[in-house]
């Protein structure tokens, strides 16, 4: 720490997540309720003391870093695509990673604490919506007395979330078949939680809006766990095509 | 941002709230409802813009650096003074100022936001319980459908908080009546709302608890605003003795 207002942090671990590129990840924690993530910390006997008791809670909050967002060149404001990607809002008043300091919170379940697991502690976690690979600063017991204020004004958040239709085509379900098999039993529900929010990025979700007959049969790609899924929107809605190994 | 995993932020402004010390601070936000403090964001134009909406939310979160705590010297394991200062719990499995990163986050209500304040954006927040100059990371607006869990089990934290009756000597009470001609109408409430908290260090309250006779008739005082208030303990509770100008 520096006179001048600045703070050097080092990480103390990381979030393995099924998210390997930004643009699969739910906006926000608890969406994708399956989404689970792994909480890796480095093997320090101090940190393995410094996790007593955590598990007598049931939340905790990950303090991160939004490591692929460099925050030399944050934004202002950004348009959230909450909004329709129309609207814009100062980046202070938003959760955008494009933040002065790219710093993310996000209050997490906690599912399985293993101190002993090799390479240093592991916190399983639900509902995350993190990038894989993301460095972690802190991490803090959610405590509802200070944290949980559930009648808070939302605020333009409040505009409900759209959620789009989920089809698959008979390749994408033998394909799923094979991956079952694999032992990945909820890859089905994980990409139906993902893709009918709409995991484009804001920029294309606003040209090419679902509902837009010129964007039908347009195709995409999104990566989760180690696959790419490939969709097309159509009239009704997404349709996955195929599920094929990275 | 390097590769090593070690992140530098430049805060963004600080919060000036009334605590001057370490020993008067409430240890959560939202505990002493009257404590206002101000978040006086840097002055320049591209902090402003990012204020843009903010105004629509009724809470904001302040991410920001205990930076009375260096972070080279953190504590694995802290005992909280709401077990009584015996019991000794992870410093990740708690809120203590003593982390491996020295960053916390606090939610706190919005009271004002002030864009064209001298000297950069004011934005007037209440329940704070941060030290005064306490720099600011980030702020990022309260969202409860993704930051609030009410039925998040609190661990340990779920023990009751002990409150300490407050009394005050006339003298004292001739002190506040001074104030309260110089504008400070609260005072007293706000001194009742940090005192009954026992803002005294984990160690001393440890060593010294109210109850203990052997505590009795010892003199203390803490840093509220510009005033040294003296306090004395007793059997039945906090006797304010003086409120004196810093």
């Amino acid at each position: 720490m520096t006179p001048s207002g600045s703070f050097e942090f080092e990480a103390i671990g990381h979030v393995k997540t099924m998210f390997k590129d930004k643009f699969g990840i739910p906006r926000q924690p608890g969406l994708v309720a399956n989404a689970k993530g792994v909480i890796k910390l480095k093997n320090t006997p101090d940190l393995k003391t410094a996790l007593r008791t955590l598990d007598q809670f049931s939340h905790l909050w990950i303090v991160f870093v939004f490591h692929e967002h460099g925050g030399k060149n944050w934004k202002p404001s950004i348009r959230p695509p909450r909004l329709g990607g129309n609207v814009k809002v100062g980046v202070l008043a938003s959760r955008s990673p494009h933040r002065p300091n790219p710093i993310g919170i996000s209050a997490v379940s906690i599912e399985k604490i293993d101190l002993e697991a090799a390479g240093g502690p592991e916190i399983t976690v639900g509902g995350v919506d993190l990038l894989d690979g993301t460095p972690v600063l802190d991490i803090k017991p959610y405590i509802p007395y200070a944290d949980s204020i559930p009648d808070a004004n939302p605020g333009w958040a409040a505009a409900p979330i759209t959620k789009t239709p989920v089809h698959f085509e008979d390749e994408a379900l033998v394909d799923l078949q094979l991956k079952d098999a694999d032992g990945m039993q909820n890859l089905k529900e994980i990409i139906i939680e993902v893709l009918e929010l709409d995991p484009r990025p804001a920029f294309q979700k606003r040209k090419n809006p679902p509902s837009d007959p010129a964007t039908w049969k347009t195709r995409y790609g999104f990566a989760v766990l180690d696959y790419d899924v490939k969709y097309e929107i159509r009239e009704d809605g997404f349709w996955v095509l195929q599920i094929i190994d990275l």
